[in-house]
């Protein structure tokens, strides 16, 4: 007998039809003996219908003033889906029990809108579980100090299971979602990409954060701090599926760098879309430059993705970094007309439609030349390269946003990644 | 200043454009320098979306193990409408919070779907007022001692209100609904009939257990016991009517006999379509027959209306009760199949159309020959009166379906009730 955490996003929980396959699945594993906790998402949709009803009554329901009451209105969508959940158990004969996030309690900050979980306490639940029920908790929300309802942002609830996973040692904490696993690449872009078996903790940590939407990235972070044994698997399987079967199918997201690991030298290959690039030339080389250009930046609220900032020649260097094409013209001007007179800079310049293309593998920390081997199949294909940025298990490269596809797919090819596994 | 508790029902609440109606009105009585909080309901349509998502999932749904699950599902409804109205009320520039039964808390006992209050803490909500907030509460739910979610069953928004207004010694309880007061009797059957500036608690309480659908009986105990002002006022006027206007509008339920009262020997005419009337003939008058009838009838979830036992001749007795028609085959088969056999009596008979019509005064304290005025007025009008029952302040009469509308007119005439105030 195992603990197991199930987590199903909004799309599974979509409709009752969805939800009754969720239960037979639930009663599936709770009938071969494992103690099951579930969390699921709002029905798709419903966070969206109550934050439109919100933005009807005020239109500048962005505000952090709105936030508190933001939550307290988001929360109730899984607050229902999850009881609608309990009840759809019941209706199949399995003992269940749903409980919103103050009520376990899952422990939070205060930060309305993006908390992050402080604590969860897990004696409710095994009570539950002890006497045999399913327990159902829901995702995407807690309780801050002061006994307010927090959420914790979009996504939040594959954060909240691995959480509640960690919280009580659960033995694996199976996030079934519209994708069967993770991929060396987007399979929309290289048809030839392959579903991993495994994926290292760290390497989800770098596809995550580099656009593969599969998993929030503070979910997996949160599984790599408490070594939550993680998988990515489909919730379109037929809930009948063999329970062995079903067990090992998706991606684990594993701890031990095990032979497999070991060979491949890189997983996968991430991207992002929808960049673009600034670039602060000719400033002045003086403690303090880069707080002088992303601090005015990160007070405008602009998110900044890659930071180069070249050797310095002369006494003054070159500071380029990457925003959202969104974010992109906002800070350009706020560049060009406050930060580079301010800091003497001789010119700001700028391209709105770039890409980041990243090979990311855990097995790069013990391979020299890997680095090469990518600059080489991006220079065969006659792509241009901009920027570099690299980590200890991924290589980054900033290209115009138009090579996307055929970076993606030359770099797929030469780490042999078409091979099946 | 005063501290004022404004309830709003869910077709108040029905639409944004309605929430925002019902935030410029508490917006202008905040304004006013009164301490503000309000009770909402759900947004119409939304306890009936989610009791039907619900019983898709659960064919079964009403039975009493999904109960805990259903309070939880149903709760959201209001945390949703309360949220909503926060941020309503802040988009009008007043500072508010909204809480969830469980936060202030509004403690109940444990019967889902149907508990009751048993208290609220006040420190909480009295913090946010004298820090100059509107306090949003929702109606309709509150915490067990466990702490689980309880719901008060269907219009318990109205006892919420009443009950938060008691913990918080609030000057005044406004129920805000789709008719502008409490009527002599219902309009519909009789044009003249006229609204009533105060109506007594009591009078209240016989008109509300006698179908007057104005407002939930429990509210009106609940303000009985603990001596809450309460009036029930209309949403539908513009939110920007003058308050001192506002405030004098609809009908106020008072604890103190004023003189008006003295006058009006009896207030209302209050009616019950849809009763049918089943008759035990011939019991030997035993002690515990009412217990031998009418247990095995509540065993059945059969309620039971007005219950008349007529003096005993020759060692035997006659019974009669009502019950509602939808009930009405049951209970007779019941009656004829089990009851009358076990208890020896001679005949089971019944009539499936009838209906109850009361006159209710405080006045028929103090004053007779109210009841023969009564009977005299149906008599002239050829109403056949089946079955009498009295209680201080009411007289109800049960009579053919088929008279209910000349009965009511013939009686609000009769009572000088056509004249206006």
């Amino acid at each position: 007998m195992a603990l197991i955490v199930h987590k199903y996003g909004g799309t599974s929980m979509g409709s009752p039809e969805r939800i009754r396959n969720v239960a037979k699945r639930v009663a599936k594993w709770a009938r071969a003996g494992h103690q099951m906790v579930v969390v699921p998402s709002a029905m798709s949709g419903e966070t969206n219908r109550l934050l439109g009803l919100a933005s009807e009554l005020a239109p500048s329901a962005a505000q952090t003033s709105y936030y508190r009451e933001l939550d307290m209105l988001a929360a109730t969508g899984e607050q229902a889906s999850s009881a609608l959940l309990a009840i759809a158990l019941q209706a199949e004969g399995v003992e269940a029990v749903s409980y919103a996030g103050w009520q376990v309690p899952v422990r939070t900050d205060s930060s309305y809108t993006k908390a992050r979980i402080e604590s969860i306490d897990d004696v409710r639940v095994r009570k539950d579980l002890d006497a045999g029920r399913v327990v159902v908790i829901t995702g995407f929300q807690g309780i801050n100090p002061e006994g307010h309802i927090t959420t914790l942002g979009r996504g939040g609830s594959d954060t909240s299971a691995v959480a509640v996973a960690a919280a009580l040692q659960a033995n694996e904490c199976l996030i079934y979602t519209d994708v069967d696993g993770v991929y060396t690449t987007d399979p929309r872009v290289v048809p030839a990409a392959k579903r991993l078996n495994t994926v290292s903790f760290e390497e989800m940590l770098e596809m995550a954060s580099l656009g593969s939407k599969v998993l929030q990235i503070r979910s997996v972070e949160f599984a790599g701090k408490y070594k939550v044994p993680m998988r990515v698997l489909s919730s379109f399987t037929p809930w009948d599926i063999d329970l062995a079967e079903e067990s090992k199918s998706g991606t684990l997201i594993t701890f031990e760098e095990d032979e497999k690991m070991e060979k491949a030298v890189v997983s996968g290959i991430a991207f992002n879309r929808g960049e673009a690039k600034i670039s602060v030339l000719g400033v002045p080389d003086t403690p303090g430059i880069a707080a002088g250009i992303l601090g005015p930046v990160a007070d405008a609220n602009i998110e900044v993705d890659v930071i180069i900032q070249n050797i310095s020649k002369d006494g003054k260097t070159d500071f380029s970094f990457t925003v959202n094409q969104g974010d992109y013209q906002r800070a350009l001007e706020l560049l060009r007309d406050k930060v580079a007179p301010a800091l003497g800079a001789s010119e700001v310049v700028g391209n709105p439609n770039i890409a980041k293309v990243s090979i990311v593998g855990i097995g790069m920390r013990s391979h020299v030349g890997v680095a090469s081997t990518m600059f080489r199949a991006l220079s065969q294909e006659g792509v241009n390269i901009q920027m570099i940025s690299t980590s200890e298990i991924k290589t980054s490269v900033v290209i115009d946003e138009k090579y996307l596809e055929l970076a993606v797919r030359s770099l797929h090819t030469a780490f042999g990644l078409d091979k099946s596994e």
